[in-house]
This record gives structure tokens, C-alpha cells and sequence, in this order.
């Protein structure tokens, strides 16, 4: 697959600003693919695009009709669905993040096949993978990983990202996940594929490459995270890292999800991701924290809480937010 | 799902008698279920079970028709669809264990629905799971996991679940592959999964339950196996156990099908593996090694090589099928 931009990014009725976070965070990255945003009656989400109607996106050279809102309930209302036979009429394709399929509309389906248009549901892999090699192959790559989930595994990936662009590197940003799919316009949702074909799916995402590129992974899950380790230590293992940065939120209580599970300490996610990861790399590092800080409440507590885990583990810490990654990619190159 | 026997084995015109090696393990563990074997011309693989045709089968009070076989180039052959017809004419239902699913044979399908039978096609989950919580639930549980994939943590799971009804200790053998399906009557093939739910397939898989009760889990693949430790490590998680026994093959060069990738050594697979179990049951233990000592020419060899992982581990060393299982269970009870 490959979604192509500019997008016209559909809210549809958004209860709030939170329904919207996978619309937000492709503005963030990709604001120059995102051309406008299309809202319904209801909607209270706003990108701050200029709105536009599906004429006037097809006008403006919008390419894909892009769904990245939760739904209510999980599924899709009859109200979203003119709008999308509207794009796909008007020449767009369609890339949703939703767990119903919009290929199962029939009404969408339908106009897709007579447009000659594309629909990428985002979540479900479209292609099927080979098993996990554990072949050493050429190029570097670094994984995000982390103490938890939602702790800014993407985020981080993305940001040493456009640092080694900047300093004239070669690197491609490569996605595990829905909101890293539409920025990066391709990549393959690990958690949904069948789990015999985890570090395979992650092979190709990641292929052989020049000896001074660098993949960034963009990580899912933890090894400390019982409901998702699986997908976790096959991505450790397909993606065969050169270099691993452990992501963490500092004012987690408990792991995300599950009252009763306590987060490991970082030394301890640090030495299991290392460990999981010279399986298929034994040169495999460790080389800097990324910590979510937003949850703390004062400047001091910030750089408290980042100068004892620099103590703790002896490694570059920053929050990527505040700080930059500068202090990572020095350690990379 | 809940497979009925008495079981007909069907071996179509298996080459030889590695391609009926799923069936060939079922009347093993199962001998009192099976009832007859049905051949096509051209069959090389036999059971040691009466030749039956489908009305004899059906007067024996077979139940179920088991496609226990590998199929030539992993397509269902023509030539077995009157078989299977014929069977759910006469009132079984099919089980079957190929890639390809018996339910997407049209004509399978249509005689299924029109003598209302159950078509079960093994590898494949029939229902959906929850994500896994990884909280603690009561009843005790065995996992058997490995050095590598195919060294026995079926049979030594299935052997251990004997000798415990033996001692007229509560127990289950819960099925995670296709032949112990076959034998369990039921399971789920986790490596068919989609990774979100590896976890909490196998907390459905083997549920809360009476104090002094074990589940004994059928293990896949292995930790450090750079294909499949996604599985595996999911296992480990929603297992909980409280007991794990390693598996071993002591004449493997490599890990299976990765000509490159070294195995692990067993101290350090018995300690990878317990400290993931850790996460889910801090009282995990690895309780005992379990060789297979097939490939061993001599039965010092045999011996030399326990009596040397028993030194190096401190743990009760068997070859289940030679010495059977009874030092495994004496330190669980």
C-alpha cells in the first residue's frame, strides 16, 4: 500500500478533541500533506485546517480522503458514508484507521470499484508475510521501545527522525501503527497481523538497506506489558536494531489498562529489550531515554526526574517535546 | 469447539508416513477414540488401524471424520471432496488440520449445511478473544517450552497430564497446536491469533479453576526461536504458570529451519523463559528438563547427556518416552 497525500482530513461527528487524535497527530507531523478537514453536524474536533467541502478538495489536488476519528460505539454511522461515495466519485481514494472495515460497506465498495479508487482500512494487513528469518541483513535500524504503552514510542521514532534529516543522514521513518501508517503513508499495523508472522511482517517492513541508512521503527507495546508483549518481542526480533531508545511516562502508576501491574523499573525494561533484541542483533544497544514529562507539574520536577534516570542508566536522557533528540543522535553517528 | 469421537482417520494418499504425522500422534495418545483408518489409492501412511469404509465407519459409531494429513502442495485435492461428502451424509462431522480451511470447499460446505454437521477446521480460531489481563486467577498450570520448536513439549505435556490422572490428581491437557486439538478434542492453534490477543487466547485457553487442579499447556516455539518468540512469549504470559518444564533435543546444530541461528544453551533458556513467566506468576520455577534422545546412538549417550544437564541445572532430567515423566511430577505435587 501506498496512501497517497495531500489528504482531506474527515472528522465526521467527533464527540471532542480526543476522537480526533490520530487526525491531530498526522497535522502534526504532516501538516503540509494535509490540505483541509471536512466536519458533520455534531462535530466538536478541529485541526485547525480551513474547512472544505469535497468539491473543493478534489479542486485543491487532495488525493485520499483520510478517516482518522474513533467512531462511536465501533462502528460506522449511515451518515459518514455519502461523504465518503462523494470522494471516491470526486477521484480521492479512502484510508481509514477504524476497526469496521470501510471496504465491508457495500455502498462504499461499490463506488470504489466503479471509481476505480482505493480503500485502505489502515488496521488490517492487506498482504500476507513470510516467517521471521532472524537473517542478518544490511542498514542500521533503531526501535523505540518502552516501560508501557502510549508513552511516545511514535513520537520519539518521528523525532530523531527529522534530526537525522537535518544533519543530512539518510533514515526513513517506518510505522507499527495506525497514526504512524498515515504519516508515513505505508506501513504495516504488527498488532493485527496473525502472530506466526510478527517478526516476519517486521522484516519487510524494515528490509536490507544502504550500510549508513537508518530505519526508525516505530516501537508498540512492552515486554513488561502482558497483554501485548507478544507483538512487542516479535517486533525486537524482526527489526534486528542496531540501536534501542526506552520510552517512558514518569507519572504512570500502573501499567496502561491494568490496575493491578506494576511498571518495571527502567534498568530492568532497558536490560529485557537488550537481551530480546541480541537474539537477532548482538551488537544491539541501548542508547537514551525519551520520558514523556507533560504529566509533571513544574520545570524542577522535569529536570529532576530526567537527571536520576541519566544517573540511573548512565544514558542520554530528554523529554523529545521540550529538549529535542539532539542528545540521542549524537550517540547514533 | 468440541471435536466428538470415536474419530475415523482419513489419510487420503499420503506419500509416506511423515505426512500422516499429525495423525500418527493422535492415535498414539488417543488409540481408544480412533476406530478405523480410510485410505485413496495411491496411500503410503498406515496407522495400524482397521480399514473402514464410510458406511462401516458410520455403523462402528464414528463420529468425526479426521483429516489428520499433510495434503500434497498444501491444496485439498478433487479426489478426497467425495470422502468428505460422504461422511457428513452419513451423519460425522469433519476435523481437519490443513492450511487451506474444508469450510471454503463449496461443496463440503453445502453438504455441512444440508445434513446440519460441523465442519472444524483446526488451525484456524473460530472465535474471537479479549486481549489478555494478566491477572491472577486461581488453579495451578504446567507450560511446557523449549530450546527450540519440535522437541517434544506436546508429548512431555501430554505425558505429564497421565502420570497426574495416574496419582488421581486433578488435571487437563489444554491443546495450543493442531495435533493436540485432535487429542484434547479441543484448543485454539495460538499461532493463528492475530498478536493482539496471543495473551488472552491462552487466559481463555485455560481459565480459572479449583485450587488443587493443573492445567498442563502444550507450549510452541521458543523464546529465543527468532520466528516464533512472539507466540511464545504471549503463551508464557497468559499461561500464568506456576510450572515449566524445558524441552530439549540434544543432537540440534541450529535452531529449526534457521541454518545460521545457534540454540540457546539450556541454562539460559530456562532462565529466559522463567523470568518472563515472572511477570505474570512472580512463584514461576522451571521444575524439570525434558529430553528427546532419539537422535543419541548409544544409551550411554543417552545417559552421559541427562546426567549432565541434571549437573549443569539442578533439575530432575527425563526422556519422557524412555524413563517417563514420574521425577517431573513428584516435585509439582
Amino acid at each position: 500500500m501506498k496512501i497517497e497525500h495531500p489528504y482531506l482530513m474527515f472528522l465526521g461527528d467527533a464527540p471532542d478533541q480526543l476522537a480526533a487524535k490520530t487526525a491531530s497527530g498526522i497535522v502534526h507531523w504532516r501538516r503540509d500533506w494535509c490540505l483541509g478537514q471536512f466536519t458533520l453536524p455534531g462535530c466538536n474536533a478541529d485541526l485547525g485546517l480551513p474547512h472544505m467541502d469535497i468539491a473543493a478538495a478534489a479542486a485543491a489536488g487532495c488525493r485520499t480522503l483520510v478517516i482518522g476519528v474513533a467512531n462511536r460505539g465501533g462502528v460506522i454511522p449511515e451518515s459518514w458514508i455519502p461523504t465518503m461515495v462523494a470522494a471516491l466519485e470526486a477521484g480521492m481514494d479512502i484510508a481509514a484507521g477504524l476497526h469496521q472495515r470501510v471496504a465491508d460497506i457495500e455502498d462504499v465498495s461499490r463506488a470504489a470499484a466503479a471509481q476505480g479508487r482505493q480503500l485502505f482500512d489502515v488496521r488490517h494487513p492487506t498482504r500476507s508475510f513470510n516467517v521471521g528469518s532472524g537473517e542478518r541483513r544490511p542498514g542500521k535500524r533503531l526501535l523505540t521501545v518502552g516501560t508501557d504503552c502510549s508513552v511516545g514510542k511514535m513520537y520519539t521514532a518521528l523525532a530523531i527522525g527529522h534530526e537525522l534529516q537535518r544533519q543530512n543522514v539518510k533514515s526513513d521513518f517506518r510505522a507499527t501503527g495506525q497514526t504512524g501508517i498515515f504519516i508515513a503513508g505505508d506501513g504495516v499495523s504488527v498488532d493485527a497481523v496473525v502472530s506466526d508472522f510478527i517478526s516476519g511482517a517486521t522484516e519487510w517492513l524494515c528490509p536490507a538497506n544502504d550500510p549508513d541508512h537508518w530505519d526508525l521503527v516505530e516501537g508498540q507495546g512492552s515486554l513488561f506489558h502482558p497483554s501485548y508483549a507478544g507483538v512487542t518481542m516479535g517486533l525486537v526480533h524482526g527489526a534486528q536494531p542496531d540501536a534501542l531508545v526506552v520510552c517512558h511516562e514518569p507519572t504512570r502508576t500502573h501499567m496502561r489498562g491494568l490496575p493491578h501491574q506494576a511498571l518495571p523499573d527502567i534498568q530492568t525494561c532497558i536490560d529485557g529489550h537488550v537481551a530480546a533484541a541480541r537474539l537477532t542483533n548482538p551488537a544491539a544497544e541501548c542508547i537514551g531515554v525519551a520520558v514523556n514529562s507533560s504529566g509533571l507539574s513544574s520545570d524542577a520536577e522535569r529536570r529532576r526526574c530526567l537527571s536520576d534516570i541519566e544517573a540511573q542508566t548512565g544514558l542520554p536522557t530528554v523529554d523529545p517535546v521540550i529538549d529535542g533528540v539532539a542528545p540521542l543522535v549524537a550517540t547514533l553517528i
